[in-house]
């Protein structure tokens, strides 16, 4: 197994983009990341391309992105695991390199949610589920399922809506701070309160937006990264486990009661063991993370299915103020699905390129310095999510190469 | 860079499937394949679903197929390359497995595409050229842009109606003797020729059907695979290659005049290069192939994509019928997507299937001993194409392992 290194990322502005076509929202993004590089598209080998496809009426937007970006006659594929999208699109990058077939591989993620063509695919979201059984039968879409965890949450830990509340407030803070955010304003606890609710206890202030958006990164094998940058940011662990689409089969093996995803579980094991982390108080060995905040309580519920605190410690995070930066494990710096925004399919490289800029210390020139986490342990944790728990990808980054054989 | 082999390969019937759900009908393939390797689900570490998705009602093919398959928690994703699909999940599934990542990967291609819920997903097809320059602009759809394919060749090289028609009843023909096969009655060129245009000069019988259907193969690292069975048939090379959405820009480089597919021709020489088989007269290093005919016209353009001649020279392997069993190069002994179907995401595996069997000796039991192709060489080819050539994935397959260090 090869090492495989980030040597570029680049990043759109998040939000509604009617401006510009799906292909030029990708190279908005590509463009960056190969300045960041120094290459140009004819370098690329490869393009994996995220999209979950079908908000655009671009069926092919694997090939109109990699022929908009230049890297034809190069292959190209699109992958898709619902909103953890393109962090199953770093997975197979990561693989291209690792295993020697390529040496630069184009990681795209793109999403335009905002120009369906099609009645069903607006239903999208809400199909992500069990469709046959839980959508046709019992009328079950997004909201509802993580007002489940939410109220489940709550009877076990005392969890209140106010609590909820604060991580909005958290990542509203810093996405104000984000000139690539979707939303800019910073909000009080009162607004997410004063918000009405879309399935109880979660209020339209808990919930993350449709997004159009895209980001981009540049993955190169061991030699190859060290003759671009000074400053790889290495892959050393990738975890992805899938769940049941069926929510009576949720608690069969690790009893969380529906307050944790189990998928996200083994994905953060899977992905520790690879990087050599250990589970329990996995923080300790991390100086930031991006989690996969589709709504506020699916923020709490990473705090522990990723092993930073125990079960319903994550509350006492959040009251303590432990996932700003600062504390414990500062926590969507960029301002999360939340509030940065959530284009499914390029929600898992965003949440790379923000870590990537984290780790070699340039998020502040983004973000200010009041977002820009202090490197100690050089590493950094991004869990994304599809589905509600469908699927789970969690990727650490370094700045240590990984143990040899182990990476 | 580890080696692979396939070790376990399954099939469903293809045709129309209202009888099954999209999950039973993957486990209709992923059982026979488990039954092949004499592996349980539990073994599988990671599951690729190549699926074009849109056509069935669930938003997660991946998920719920996984699901039904027993393979949960392991991770999933679903891969897309238009009707490529399925080859771009192997070349995936490959990478896992020789990157080390992980030993003993499910892939699955299924398609059910004979109950879209959806008006815009029945344009699919129709739509997957560069949608809105040609779809929109000049009504250009698939039958279209082949007939365009068709009518160059014919003015190039003296193609008649005829000859295609000879393709399709040598497609036919081996259908007939598949019982997994969507079309099992033979046809004449009479039948063929008396047929409805669809676009001059395609008729209808030279043109593939909708298909519902699945095929799984079970990829394995070489000290896997080596306790597993004792004909592993190895992958030696992968080529993949994205062609331009825009018809205007096809003739940039290798100047077929719009009677070959240039991404094809990039991705036979990529993995001819993979594998050490000379692209010149490549048919004399091979045994059998299984190729891309979604029209007559597109096979016919295979044969010269792929090397087996040269340019004009595929017109003389039909007319001398070179491409039947005991000629210079059997070609679609399966029947092909014109006879045995076409399930846009369960194509390549199915293919690669078909090459399996026969580089194993196998296929005699299923499609008869005249459809068995003589092993001599030990090597198959599988060209899968996407769209009008906006993917091409060409995957060469071996009873000999790679040669160390290039596989």
């Amino acid at each position: 197994m090869r090492d495989v290194a980030i040597v570029g990322v680049g990043h759109s502005k998040f939000g509604n983009r009617f401006d510009l076509r799906i292909d030029e929202l990708a190279w908005e993004a590509a463009s960056e990341a190969l300045k960041d590089a120094s290459l140009s598209a004819k370098d690329m080998e490869f393009v994996v391309v995220g999209c979950s496809g079908g908000w655009s009426a671009e069926s092919l937007p694997a090939v109109i992105c990699s022929e908009y970006c230049g890297t034809l006659p190069k292959g190209s594929m699109r992958v898709e695991a619902a909103c953890a999208t393109s962090s199953a699109a770093v997975a197979v990058a990561y693989n291209l390199v690792a295993s020697g077939y390529v040496d630069l591989v184009l990681t795209l993620g793109v999403e335009k949610m905002h120009e369906s063509p099609n009645p069903v695919q607006i239903e999208f979201i809400g199909r992500a589920g069990n469709y046959f059984w839980e959508f046709e039968n019992f009328g079950m879409t997004f909201p509802g399922y993580y007002a489940l965890h939410a109220t489940s949450y709550m009877w076990k830990h005392g969890l209140k809506e106010e609590d909820l509340a604060e991580i909005a407030v958290k990542n509203h803070h810093y996405a104000s701070k984000n000139p690539k955010a979707q939303f800019t304003k910073e909000i009080s606890v009162e607004t997410v309160m004063q918000s009405r609710y879309v399935a109880w206890p979660l209020k339209l202030f808990d919930c993350c937006p449709l997004t159009d958006g895209s980001a981009a990164l540049i993955l190169a094998a061991e030699d190859v990264a060290k003759k671009i940058t000074d400053t790889p940011v290495w892959i050393n662990g990738i975890g992805a486990a899938t769940g049941t689409g069926n929510l009576s089969r949720r608690d069969m093996h690790l009893k969380l009661e529906y307050s944790g995803l189990e998928s996200a579980v083994y994905a953060a094991k899977q992905a520790y063991k690879q990087a050599g982390i250990t589970y329990n108080n996995a923080a300790k060995h991390l100086d930031v993370a991006s989690v996969h905040d589709c709504f506020t309580i699916a923020e709490l519920m990473a705090y522990e299915d990723l092993g930073f605190c125990g079960r319903g410690e994550g509350l006492k995070l959040v009251r303590e103020k432990q996932t700003y930066n600062g504390g414990l494990i500062p926590v969507n710096l960029d301002g999360g699905l939340k509030a940065k925004g959530h284009p499914i399919g390029a929600t898992g490289t965003s949440m790379i390129y923000s870590l990537t800029k984290q780790l070699r210390q340039e998020y502040g020139k983004i973000g200010g310095k009041e977002a820009q986490a202090t490197i100690r342990k050089g590493r950094a944790v991004a869990h994304n999510i599809g589905g509600t728990g469908h699927y789970a990808y969690v990727t650490v980054l370094s700045l240590e190469k990984p143990q040899s054989g182990s990476g």
